[in-house]
């Protein structure tokens, strides 16, 4: 299935979308959230709409799409897992995951505007997988690990270099920004993507194209990663583990490009769907 | 006022504390959550329980204290933010304040066990200041950030060197593990706190003495670090940010000393009460 939230931000509903049509679930399910996973909710909506989806009201196509999950306990990113970035960036492959964490006040809808922060001269795309977790995971064994899976959804780990890399502290500082965590268009469910350790990636920058990756190059895979962030932390159903980009960063580039108000940045993921952010510089509400 | 929230692990209610008895608020307060500060939550209790606190029924006074805030949208932590720290540690105090994260799934009670994750060698205490976020707060001025904060509480800011500094990434990977935010007794709402920029706090191991500081030394004083973190990230009613902690961990010590099973810590901040956890060695449950 694929799971979609819509409506006005703040107050989206849930929902499913099936062939291109969207459905309106918010009858059968409060929202994807971490009680939602935790009590067999993907089950619950299965049986809810299967062969009665007619019975349930048609959401209109120009209506917005928020993050397709309700906002997590946590999103655990993973840095550099694809060699080809690390290199670019400059950094030595590492020899166990990166985590590092970005707030949830950054999650925003697939089509909606990646605000450029206040002072921000270096904001940069990641096309990246996003795994949600679907059931409390704690030292997980990695042959286990994708049993702990609701599904997949594609996001860009928007990222301010300069914050996250120049002005001390953790790389925390440049990824927690408002808007710079768009999810979606869809959460797809885990039984839908067939190897999720084989799935195309890519980015466009103002219709050019800036990454072109395959799941198949993590230097960690998903089973790994999940067991591994596992032993650091409790990961509760809604969770989400991002799992790191490919090459063709804007710091990558020599000089470095970054975004500015007017680009338009689109994503996509094999299966997973694909999304639209236009930039906007800050202005105080 | 005193906030506590009490009761079994996971299903705590709210209460207050007035001298040194127990109140059991859940008739007038869900819980002391995001919404519970959005709405002016303090505000009513306030005006609920002035001349009629022998309304609300007594809470038994051997009855578990959880932390006295629901889980928050996140815990911002600020490292290295005592020069005294800074320098047994061996790092150059900040420029400016370092940020880190800290996974929400970590908080306990403040007489709760801290559990010594599996594999774990260096386990260590942090006696610190925990700010609450009051209302929505993004690109905060320094003069009115005070304006943004409900209240105060003790926070033992758990870390694992190992995890945190020789893993490879973030500090994230050593602040997380579960119990590693044992936070009260008390939410001490802002108005009873006179000069929060000044208060004594303290942290024994076994009865020995290894933290004794002051938070007239903070480098960066809460209205600064609340103005800071709000560029970065906005801030939600019922985060947290937690201000560092003063010299005197175990990574200080030559050698180090780190906690071990068995071992009791205690700590306190003038004004916001003392906490007491035992360590014990990680077991499956």
């Amino acid at each position: 299935m694929k799971l979609i939230r819509f409506g006005e931000k703040g107050k989206e509903k849930p929902g499913i979308e099936i062939n291109g049509e969207r459905f309106d679930l918010s009858s059968v399910a409060r929202d994807y959230d971490e009680h939602f996973f935790a009590n067999d909710g993907i089950a619950s909506i299965k049986k809810a709409v299967e062969g009665n989806i007619s019975g349930f009201p048609k959401v209109a196509g120009d209506t917005r799409l928020g993050a397709p999950i309700a906002r997590p306990s946590k999103i655990v990113c993973i840095g550099l897992n694809y060699a080809d970035h690390a290199k670019e960036t400059g950094a030595t492959p590492p020899s166990e995951p990166v985590i590092f964490l970005k707030s949830s006040t950054a999650m925003v809808g697939p089509f909606d505007n990646i605000v450029i922060p206040k002072d921000s001269v270096k904001t940069d795309w990641e096309v990246e997988l996003a795994v949600v977790i679907g059931k409390e995971a704690s030292y997980v064994e990695e042959a286990n690990a994708l049993e702990y899976v609701a599904g997949y959804a594609l996001h860009n780990d928007v990222s301010e270099r300069e914050f996250q890399l120049e002005r001390g502290g953790t790389w925390d500082k440049g990824k927690g920004c408002d808007t710079f965590a768009p999810i979606g268009p869809w959460l797809v469910t885990a039984d839908e993507v067939k190897d999720v350790n084989n799935l195309r990636l890519w980015l466009n920058v103002n219709g050019k194209k800036m990454q072109d990756g395959n799941t198949s190059n993590f230097i960690f895979n998903i089973p790994h990663v999940i067991a591994y962030v596992s032993r650091f932390m409790t990961l509760l159903p809604g969770d989400v583990i991002s799992t790191g980009t490919p090459a063709g960063v804007g710091l990558g580039f020599n000089p470095p490009v970054y975004l500015k108000p007017g680009d338009v940045v689109e994503l996509g993921i094999d299966g997973l769907g694909e999304s639209k952010q236009t930039c906007v510089a800050y202005a105080k509400n």
